[in-house]
């Protein structure tokens, strides 16, 4: 694929120096707060967690806080509501893919669901109060078309959202959607046996940061730069961006074509923290063990010559819209990868296996990294390991 | 009413210098971007701005950006997807009511389509990075509570959201409904002849304004210490409060029994800029014309003493989780109004007219302001005039 040319400030008429990402103290998907969040949800009432409820003569499954998307029983005919909200910081200097992005990583929320069609969209934004008046106006209408493009990519609208002055940029939505039951699939029936499937390679957030560390020449480009060159950094930062800004919503439809036992997405608590969470929901005695971490191409040695700083390997880097998550019968793992690969071109991969255990999640010793690059022709793909 | 004792940080283990409006820039409606909301509304494309759709068999009304809350035909049965979202920082220093004041907020939106049951509430939430560890673990929980409280108080509970660090603390979240045509009542149908009434008083930012400078001592403090005294200071900033955690649920239940014909909430834009919005939404050729300004007690003498600073006597001054105001038919209005002192307690007002114009708003010259205080029990009513 040809590569999307670089967001160049002075083409906008802004300072050739403005970076979008200049103006948060935190990115992307690392902007959770963990701790806090788990007090919030025990403040809330863990007993919401995971239900049933029997509503007008039907049993209707109630999903609370604690995975993507809640699920709520209507009061109408066996409709359930179901919505999510994210937002973050702009991790990426390109307005319009931050946009592209922003709406991506909330829908991704829904998808991880098996839904496939969102009623409405809420966008929530943040202007910073340290933009000038030409970067507010040049940089927020960029950041607003990627949003809508996606929204429409996704055959979905916005109807409303809040804007806000704030000290960072700020970015994200309110995905929402009301569905028959047989529309959603409830993460919470894998069984032993079953296999993981990846739908997008890890490293998005590695990925960024190098790319930070390459523009600023600091110290810890110094570390990696004997380890990747600077054309493999400004790709695999393309790369990441391409990965986050793609729409999981093929990956959502096929769930239901190849009878996924359910998923999630990957996002702020890395692959690992997201399986552990999928891990606990479940209805079975299971456990996820991880084999395969297919990674963008040389995040893997980078995040090695970091040290523990991202946890990549480990399984704990944060991700920003990544992949689905998805438990499969085993024998319908391979084929729902080779229907994705046909209808979208992209790869996805067989990470992991379900097998008995008390819910929770890990990965083996030594995982194999598979090497994920972003092809000329624009697909998504494992490529052979290079001896760097 | 017995006074809430004031939020002592020293009782919760914090300094006493604590303040909850110190960990932002901005305070409550007064953070809304009007002229970046503006484009974006134009980015979204304002087509979308109200309009019908013919889905399965009925004409089914669609209403977009520009006003409260957004209604989107579903594809079930004359079912409508009725939703909205705010968010704000801290303009009290009670972190409890503060939770109470975002949740009665956002609900009230809703309110103002005469939406009285919410299907679902998101709680957002932004943790002040500049907290420490003990102020936020005092704070966040308080400011949960209430939000949780008042999600109760109104039916309906609150399954999801989205928390991230932020340099100033931020608190909203989404409500959203799916209801009957005959639930919800369109902004759109007011006729000459009809009135205006307003649910709660005004002058909320002027109270928490005078609050603040009564505690800092300051310039401002001494400009108009001349006119009130510090108890005054501190009744209307307590008494701002609770207008402001008070759901507008009854208001909106009776707009049914009274037949409205259409109504907004008032918050950032001030009284008159709300009123402004709704005209500019009716099918018929209306104006909306303001005679009387309910105020919080001693609020427009501190307005007046400041010059044009707040624009409180020429309704621009900001909300925060204000009244509706309401399109009655002449004939109901006094009979509305009466409904709502006798289920609720509280005074409601007849402020303005509706009569043949070009879908804009005004207040006369020299409006009524009338004066409004809590009583000790609890209840909101005009007081007599004084002679300050």
């Amino acid at each position: 694929m040809a590569l999307r040319p670089k967001f160049d400030p002075e083409t906008h008429g802004l300072n050739k120096k403005f970076r979008l990402t200049k103006y948060t103290g935190l990115h992307g998907g690392g902007c959770k707060v963990p701790d806090v969040l788990v007090k919030l949800l025990h403040e809330l009432g863990s007993n919401q967690y995971h239900d049933e409820q029997y509503i007008g003569g039907m049993i209707m499954p109630r999903l609370g806080i604690g995975l993507d998307c809640c699920v709520i029983p209507l009061r109408f005919g066996g409709l359930s509501l179901l919505q999510t909200t994210d937002f973050f910081y702009p991790l990426i200097d390109d307005p319009y893919m931050m946009g592209k992005i922003a709406c991506a990583n909330v829908l991704s929320d829904l998808y991880a669901v098996g839904v496939t069609e969102c009623d409405n969209m809420l966008m929530l934004l943040g202007v910073s109060s340290k933009f000038t008046e030409k970067e507010r106006d040049t940089v927020i209408p960029l950041m607003i078309h990627g949003f809508k493009d996606s929204a429409e990519e996704a055959g979905t609208s916005i109807t409303g959202g809040q804007t806000v002055l704030n000290p960072w940029c700020l970015i994200g939505g309110v995905a929402t959607t009301v569905c028959q039951q047989n529309e959603f699939i409830m993460p919470d029936n894998a069984v032993p046996g079953d296999v993981l499937v990846l739908t997008k390679p890890l490293g998005t957030q590695v990925a960024c940061n190098a790319h930070q560390w390459l523009e600023q020449r600091n110290d810890k480009w110094n570390r990696i730069k004997l380890i990747v060159s600077e054309d493999e950094v400004e790709k695999a930062y393309h790369d990441a961006m391409f990965n986050m800004a793609r729409l999981n919503r093929t990956a959502s439809q096929l769930m239901h074509t190849f009878n996924s036992h359910g998923a999630t997405d990957v996002t702020g608590f890395g692959i690992l923290g997201h399986a552990a969470n999928l891990a606990k929901q479940q209805r079975n005695e299971v456990n996820f063990v991880i084999h395969n971490l297919p990674c963008i191409a040389k995040m893997s040695a980078i995040a090695k010559a970091c040290g523990n700083m991202f946890g990549l390997l480990q399984g704990t880097s944060a991700e920003t819209s990544g992949g689905l998550l998805i438990c499969l019968p085993r024998e319908q793992a391979a084929k729902y990868c080779a229907e994705i690969k046909k209808v979208e071109g992209n790869q996805a991969w067989i990470i992991g296996i379900v097998e008995a255990g008390s819910r929770t999640a890990r990965i083996i010793d030594k995982p194999r990294v598979i090497e994920v690059q972003t092809l000329e022709d624009g697909t998504v793909q494992s490529v052979p390991p290079t001896t760097t």
